[in-house]
């Protein structure tokens, strides 16, 4: 049904042609998708002061350019993940005024500051100097979607003295995000310690039977310790984006 | 929005207290799921004469007892899938009237008889005889959809001259679903043969490194005839609907 | 370092052979498992008012009553996840006063009413009839530890229409536990249609290709849509344990 | 048995010096691969219409141009799958006039204009943009076989309503080749929205978890929706070809 | 085609009604599935003393009995695989005169004695006591097809020197059947002191990591001593069948 | 070569007859094997003082009964593993004297008594009380071949506090066995804090993901604490084997 | 025992300072390997006229080199496997002589020429062309180690009457060689037509779910044709040694 | 608790304001991580003369050659495993003094000569030349470890004698690290032979089915022979430390 359609059906019944018994039947019986115009509002998650996220890894720079250009017309704030150091230095030939997270792979460009929204502090711990591109990479998705970060790098379970250092810090948290690859034993660790969602992100870092972080992620899903919940391997920007919606509940 | 505010509307329109471009304004905004009644007509596939189909596999007789009386007040044929012989027992102590398909454990109803739609005839082939159970799912599935069906079974790559003398039956067909488990060669002869689309089911028959189906399954996804496409294993129902669909176009 | 060994410490800072300087040098350098009392309180989640949770599976009648019996006599409220029917019924005769849930096969004793201490309201989603046990033990989890708990079962993405009439009640939750077997699909549907977390259970429902709930595992840590985190597959317990910690935040 | 045995034999048969019953008998117990002349018919397909296929991975700039020159020699259509951007700046070079559709990655050289001879219109939907390459390949082999082809790209089921949109086109469909990524949901949306076969593609589009394309092809071979039909992962071609002897029944 | 249109055929050449040219032409098109009588012998390998073979495992014994009733009166010797001590116990109440090798699980009824054809020794060894039963189905059906068979069992590599107390017996071998489980080592050592072909046998013997035959199977396929291939898990049949073939060239 | 071959060669040295030169020319081109006396001595362990050992998994009470019995006369030490309560009744009706560890599923019959001979202690961890059955079989099998055994049970990774507690003990080890299911990090943190080496086993404990001990055992296998050793999961076994070899160094 | 010893105890034989007796216990009772000299022959193969066998990949051309000039100066036949073109050209610049076999990619040097001993002929099949880079290393090995080799090539089962029209050139091997990717499944064809032993070769030609060469493998692992054996993917050279210990028999 | 409230503390016992009895009672309860300096001991495994170990792989060369010089103003023998001969060069240009072996990619640099403390001799041995450089890497480890280590390489399982030629060198060793590819059985074998501890490490060496190691792995967790104990794939530091750790006992 077009919006003619409708127009005229409501002109019936403003002519008094149709009876409004006879008009809801009528639109009763409408499959919605015909309506054309009850568009599912998908536009929410921005009018919260989300950045747009685009995924770096797999489109060329001047793809990367052009979407970006876009979304600064529209003044919002702009989170483009995977994008390696040498993708970055043809990127911003094409783009001026861009943010580059080292460490984290990830691109930024704030049309408007980010407001803290979270409610508390999400805490960022990963268990090795390796697993820190990808807790970065949590790091700054929390970071630029509203919320105090707090990180806490290179405390693997076979140094459980760095974890313990840290456990007031881990205890500060509201929600935390542990990175860890090899055999992914941080969060069960982590969520001993405290009484927080614990988000576990395993990472491919290892080799041989590590099967590029199927380990890790084997390990975390069947944590002894309840609480933690996982998301996929290296999934660093789907952890900070979780722990965001759960900081800001 | 509920039906009383839907009615108050379009009360406004009639007392012409409200414009029809104001009202379709109105309209347009509300995101469908408000509206109550613009339900997706989940009934169609019903309508066209398909069965309703019940997976009997996890559900106990009693249950399945249930669902059967409920659907026969409303006249609908009933098709309930993998129902062992045991299982089979103890329901027609519960309900009456059901026929038993022994080889493709398939319980069936039949309200209305089923009028044949298909425009071609389904060819169901099988490679073994211990694949026969699958096949029959798929057989009693697509007659039940009003198809015409024929059966080859026992037609084994190993024994080619048996695949090959059944050709003139093969091509016949306007759709084939073909069954076969350890290798899951079958498939790719077929196709070979024919100018239809083939159904490739795998099925859980062999035993050390078929690995319940996956060796079958994998060799057809990689089929190198072209115009095979592939079902879960031991998915005979869903070969059978698919091929119904195929056939009803 | 034992208590004797300390005692002697301090009683030479009270008499002054020791300064406080120098006593606070040794205690310093003691490893702190020497202190025998630093002990981490594990009994901080008890006083939180969550109950004392029991794996049932794999334990025998008599050890479950044995365990049940003495946290009673702390007057801890007990849930006991993973019973079967059978199992219940020989529980029974070993201990009274236990409330058996049916669909989630989880036992509770309550000895302290559950005070409802998170703010908003757990949704707990399924897609299908035979995945309600999984959804049933999250629920009950997140009833017991303190949550308004609200269920919306028997909606999978075959019949999109009825997760959409549900849309109201899906965004009215502040977390939602999503349960789904088979392909696994769904929690990437919710979380698409609400801006809050969800943590996805995958169900070992299926047969064949679903590998006892790998493929929906997999779904999961793949899901489009961010916001999505995963536990181990039919563990509804630890989707209710993570779900109430993110709502009592 | 070559042919001069078998003119000897009917000769024997003319001069009557075999009878007509030995001759019979004779025939009947040759193998019929020494007949020599039994051949099968395997140029039935391109009788047909179709285009000659060359898989254009693992072959040679060099390999390719010899094929396609033999080919236009005999007036044939021809489709040269997976040719990448490289690989045809050398084709080119080699030989000329042919057709470089970038997105598909695919060659064509169109000796007879295609004719329509399917009867409907192959709908292919893809899920995300980089899912496109391989939407882009089955929708050119459905071409190139003579169909109505129509594109719905970038109808993620995080996003459901833009899947809903289309719901008119979707269902406009004879055939539906559903190409998705990740956790491969789409094809189960948009099986229960419509009443065709779909042909669900996987493909390798996603990361760590995501192996490859093993998630997406599981959750489509789980499929809770029954229609759905699966090839290989990125198999564009394969699904193209099959919506194509499905459309022309 | 059928006889009958054959015989017509014949003679309009008998008739010089069709020039031999002409018959030729047409029988030169005729798709050889049409003829009716062109079929292959399958019946080739029983003349050769070869026992007919069934598969028990998955068939009732009232299945069994009637197709060795039926294989008796054509006088072929029989050889039943995967038969069950409880499954002997119910067949032999059926059909009288079977012969069953217990630790082979191997059911057989000699109808005309096995006659030795093959040429040399056909040397079977296992590596534990737990592969017997694999390897005592490969040397009967080795036997029963008209071998020599010679047994070397319990010679893991983990005592080294039982394999080479056997090497006299080893290089006596015309080919050699190597059956063990869990590492699946010795065909490698085997294969390194003779120079006869080994075909390789994995048991599922084993436990955890044994993933019940995967582990032999994968340690088989790359032996680093040539000479070695390899069979499906357990399949002591398929080694003595191709051993037999092997031993009879 | 027999042993009156060697005596002839013998003889003729002594007579003269050969010239010594000549005699080791000869023997230097045996092959070892023909020598029939040359053998390897596989006795070796047991005059250790080792207990002979018999996997009872797969084998009938009466098989075990009568290795036992012939052992006995041998006057070995004997040990029995994987013996489910219910072989044991079945067993300790056919042979007298045995004692059997009802955690272990052990059964042993001592002849000699085990004299300690370990240099150190052998401490046997485990991280949930599921595990015990596995960490009991090392514990008796270290204890039946002359080691001091310690045990410290139900000290998993996520109350971190209770792994602490018990340094002095871990440390005190001379070989440590640890054994844990589920994502098996316990290694790993114990590794952490000793500088001995560690046995890691993993067992089948969890459900779901956990895949029957595959990711316990791949945690382990990429642990990030250098130090630690891994043996098939489930085998407490030969993780008290290994601990014995090391511990008598 | 060293050679001094030896002649020590044997003069003592001579001297009569030693009986007979004595010196047979004392011989009896060294481990071989104390002899020094009972070596076993590890030249028995290359006596019998096989070539020495150099697995070209992972090693430099300049390794290459030095073993194929010393294997020169023996005057032995040498056979280089898996050298690409780029390193044939650097190879040939260190070495002179050597025969390169582009398609099979592999080197050979012939001292002497090669004398036929194998009996009958090899054949040698392949399903794609794809697939002659190992059927060539086959057929190359066979031929090198003194077989007829004839080859069969590009006769898929896709195209069934391609293997039917080759049926007596399959029929006249003395062993066959099959090999092919994708699902594997041309030996259970071929081995369904011949009464000879059939070697599969599972290639890792394919992509998506063919896993790089797992779905041939197990395909071939679960071949219905009883005969088939099978090596590791891409294993051309060890198909073609074992069919060459099997022709010679 | 941080130093300033121990301080007080202490004072008050000082100036007897507080009994020891309170004070104790005081630190009893003070959750150790407050205190802040019971900091566990990280060195100890430093101050036993073991070198700092530095993993090469996936570090640039500058990384490394900071973190070298800081352990250089230490005086710590440093271990930088994994360091191509690529990496190599570009390291030497920025630290001086570094030594590099070869062929186990290993580069060390000595600040205090390495003193032999372990009581016996840990012998390395591999399977083939493939494997060379991961028994170098555990060699180099050991060495530097402070143990004297022997070297058997190139022992396959396919030649036995080579293997049994080196016993007495075998025997002779307190602990053995058997390094393999392939099918992985060489620790198997050796621990047949030796009564001592053997550390099995899988290589990733091979092709096809051997899936980088996967299969070298399994077969060693399934080794047939007691006391082998596994490394992860290509671990050979891994291996060389564990040895250390048993042969410093």
């Amino acid at each position: 049904m077009d919006v003619d359609r409708l127009v005229e059906l409501l002109q019936k019944v403003r002519q008094q042609k149709l009876s409004v018994t006879q008009a809801v039947s009528r639109l009763r019986h409408l499959p919605f998708e015909d309506l054309g115009f009850a568009k599912v509002d998908h536009h929410r998650a921005l009018r919260q002061g989300f950045p747009e996220v685009i995924m770096g890894q797999g489109k060329e720079p001047k793809e990367i350019a052009a979407i970006v250009r876009a979304l600064r017309r529209r003044r919002t704030n702009v989170l483009v993940t995977r994008v390696s150091r040498e993708k970055m230095a043809r990127l911003k030939k094409l783009v001026g005024g861009l943010s580059y997270h080292v460490a984290a792979r990830v691109v930024t460009w704030v049309s408007r500051p980010t407001v803290v929204r979270g409610r508390g502090t999400v805490v960022v711990v990963c268990a090795g100097t390796s697993d820190i591109p990808v807790a970065e990479e949590a790091a700054v998705t929390a970071t630029m979607m509203g919320n105090r970060v707090e990180r806490i790098f290179d405390v693997g379970v076979a140094g459980i003295h760095r974890v313990l250092e840290n456990r007031v810090r881990l205890e500060a948290a509201s929600v935390l995000v542990v990175v860890a690859g090899m055999e992914g034993a941080l969060p069960s660790v982590v969520a001993g310690l405290v009484n927080k969602p614990v988000i576990a992100v395993p990472t491919s870092v290892g080799y041989g039977a590590s099967f590029h972080g199927i380990s890790a992620l084997l390990g975390m899903l069947n944590s002894c310790a309840a609480g933690v919940t996982v998301v996929n391997i290296d999934n660093g920007f789907g952890a900070g984006f979780a722990a965001s919606l759960i900081n800001r509940l």
